[in-house]
């Protein structure tokens, strides 16, 4: 953890990173509903909201299309990833580079982190790489810290999220992205445990709108930082009217239910 | 992806990659029938063809028989491979480096990534280093994106081939070189899923000419940019006759039964 | 081994480091009594106390809160270290490079062998690659020599650490962290083993403060050089006292009694 | 596959190499019946007869021996090796770089791979390393291509044969060394397979004169372009006698009966 | 192998090793019966007689003690080594680089081979970067060669023991430390096996002097170069006196009866 409030990513302590990787993580499957956004323009469009504070993409979708948004969206090139079609332990292929993310314009880089699994020696070892690597570029690095593997199949239990956060300071990330621990108290302490670094809630599959506005209100008073999301905007209907909620509710730290008046 | 419009290895935006690499995927045994093709030179020859945009081959036929059609052809450096004798987990090895392909005078290179495979995560490190190197060359890089390994053997179904354009474009491919996935609804789902990616269809096993043809048609009108084919073409007595077909359907956008009437 | 009596974390010949790699090591559980230590600036604010000679963190509490302390508190880093949610042999991820721990300001680095685990020739060789980039910058080394794994689940007698302290030696570190083997005559044994190289006692988990310094004691008879202690200080509700104690128990060579009437 | 016909290991297109590797891939027990060979100066010796071509050996005898006969032999440098007291898979052990080679005065390397074995992929990465040096210092790359492995144990048929060949020239070898697939046709087969790269047999285990010079006739009217041997040749009490009638055989295309006649 | 026959380890062609590397591969336990040995000042004191012409030691015994006895002793660096703590296939680390032996202050470099082991591969390939880099420096080389594995633990059966130092040879050692196969004969088989590279006898566990010197006649006689020994030296009450009996049996090629009435 490096002092990053200066950062582009960042906007008054805050973070809202908008991700679109689930074409590798999970595949074609998770646009079924909203096939127009396939092309990825349309999630970059939606990232010029002035509450997205970076886009999160992988190596070739940021080759591919960030070239006529460098003007309009800050680029967090996730470093790292898997397709679900491989059936080992949790790991995570590094598929980009430092040197390449910045050739491409990165203000940010994220990384994955499965602790836990068989695979967290080798992954600690190549976010060390990615680490040391990005500090010479002065690009903030986002963890998602996810432990799973062996005995703790996609956790969210408050003590392992706590572990989450606290295994990203330890290891030098400036921002964790961690699951929802499932109440407000465990999400307060899974914050404490990071001392000083940030905090951001991953957005998880889609929930109505009440429903997920209030969870990152939960969030925020927990005293996390923001949120990195993705389905909840892209999949929507409207990815405008959330991202307008959910700046009221990061920025603004106003409640689920104001926000939601606010923005019909 | 970047763009290669104005590559050598494609015309008016569609790509027909004559390959030859079956001598090490297959062995010997793919020539049976045409025991003249074990000379390299007879499938250099063919693809001195105007509707041929590349030649892909294994490091080795290039270095011993590129040098004496460099004029008429634009090379393809498949920079991994693997024979079939070996037993284990779909893999390939990569027998060729960006360095040396570029010295023997590539106009683009192909890489095989076996998403799925136990082996996913390293075949996508090895990617990602010949990308980044091919980036600094610009050579136009070509997945083989072929899902394959435990659970899924050579599955060509609808989602697979279009999880296989995805991860492609997510990795930074420039062309996607896929299966059929069956259809051309299905096709078309691959393309979407691709963006502004280019696809094309592995031309597979021999078939007749007019079975070929009219998968190809389906493949163009599905939006694809074109065909890999290596046994639908030299395994023919009179490969000439089919890629003037090809030609018609490809780039002409004729119908199979036009372009087979037009050559006949 | 070098001579190490003129660096910053040795005081009259001994050493009293502060660890706080738990957060890490054990997660927040280790934090469950005293959650107020979950913020790292209250354990550099003890590390301030004289009897301190270095603490010992992670990269990332070194990198975002050592700026603050680097003034009064000598960094020794740890450079490696493994989550407790990982289920396999023994093995510790290198997490951080000799190079950065320079650039963050260490005085000295830490590095975990588990001799006997089924990686102890991995991470013997990454000791080495450590130990020879330490020696360019002259940071002492100190090891966390901790025989451990298959057949030897977290051993601690007296053979055990012999071979420990001995193992340290043989492989070039100036400074042995070895657990206690139960009585001073072993622990005697130990420091004999280790010839001119220096051994402190890892100071494993909260006891009685007459009991804590008890042992403390027996160490320094037994020709010990000091002690890396995390829990037994940080944990207590008044951790300048104990360290007042030691202070006396080891500088002075006081008794555990009269230390501890020297602090009342 | 470069040309190599003006490379020192070619005679008129031909080339015989005289192997004497045999102490590390088989043991001393190779010469139980010429204990005198186990000096490697004695085969040296024989090396320089006008028949050979290149001597090859390892590492080891070539730094020690070849100084004295770099005027008179041709150095094959083999470039990997295994014991015979491994009992993995087959698997070969690189025991020396390219640049060492060149070093010693090597004038050629060897590379041997096992096709169909678990470890092919490795073998074949590490044939790319050694291939492309090689290509630096214009050294011939000789390809000791043994399908062997998991379910296909030291196999000679002749489909598998015919693969060897095709395998040594997609990967670029200038020569491959396999093992006699039984007759002269299938032999024939091998040699078209391998187009225009040169392919040499392999002696084999000692045995009679006419039996062996009948297969090398056969060998040499398939098409190959001559020998590898060791024990046909140095295992013979009159090693001369028997290189005297190769040299019939290989470079005069004389029959193994007038070859003998002539050296009797 | 390269001539050594000038190097300081080796005098009038023959070399006595003094080997103390017990604290690491057996553990304390070898001091038992002379806890004074533990200093390792105390066998560099040894090391100091005119017979012994290298001391083997691993790094950190030779950073922390050889700079004291620089003027008097010559240091054989050991490379690799391992705790017997470890249960896996024989392997052995590498602790220590040319470079930092170098450093140190190294005449020579040790390297352990298993033969055999599931390591053999690895281990041969460490060995050729060793054994490489070493040649930069005009180190001798020798290779502890100890065929030991899955099938064969310790084996010193004369076929083994043959193999063991052809197989050092072959890849390039200057001095083959090998156990003692039974009987002279053997051993004289294992010396020609070698061709010109010289041969050393691992001393081994501790026996009576008649014995000790009687088995070192008969390798002597057999036509080995000398001896490698621990134990059998600094175990003893008076080091010194069976060093002079060593004195005589391999420089003047005394008998052991001879040597130890003139040491009485």
């Amino acid at each position: 953890m490096i002092p990053i409030d200066d950062s582009p990513i960042v906007r008054d302590g805050k973070s809202l990173i908008l991700a679109m990787d689930h074409g590798l993580e999970h595949g074609p499957v998770d646009f079924e509903d909203v096939p127009e956004k396939l092309d990825p323009s349309t999630v970059f469009e939606t990232a010029t909201h002035d509450a997205v504070t970076a886009m999160a993409v992988q190596k070739g979708i940021a080759e591919g299309y960030y070239p006529s948004y460098e003007d309009d969206v800050n680029l967090l090139m996730k470093l790292n990833g898997t397709s679900n079609l491989w059936m080992g332990e949790p790991d995570s292929a590094v598929n980009c580079s430092i040197e390449y993310a910045v050739d491409v314009g990165a203000d940010a880089v994220g990384f994955t982190v499965y602790g836990g699994s068989n695979h967290e020696i080798e992954m600690v070892e190549e976010f060390r790489d990615a680490h040391e690597r990005a500090r010479e570029y002065d690009l903030p690095v986002v963890m998602w810290s996810y432990p799973r593997g062996q005995g703790l199949k996609n956790d969210t239990k408050p003590g392992t999220i706590s572990y989450a956060t606290r295994l990203a300071l330890e290891l030098g990330a400036d921002i964790a992205k961690v699951k929802y621990p499932g109440n407000k108290n465990a999400m307060s302490h899974a914050v404490t445990c990071a001392g000083d670094m940030k905090v951001v809630m991953s957005g998880g599959s889609k929930t109505s709108d009440y429903e997920f506005l209030s969870q990152v209100e939960a969030v925020i008073d927990a005293g996390a930082s923001g949120l990195a999301v993705g389905r909840n905007v892209w999949q929507r209907e409207d990815p405008t009217r959330i991202l307008d909620a959910l700046e009221q509710v990061i920025y603004e730290e106003e409640t689920a239910d104001a926000a939601l008046e606010a923005t019909e």
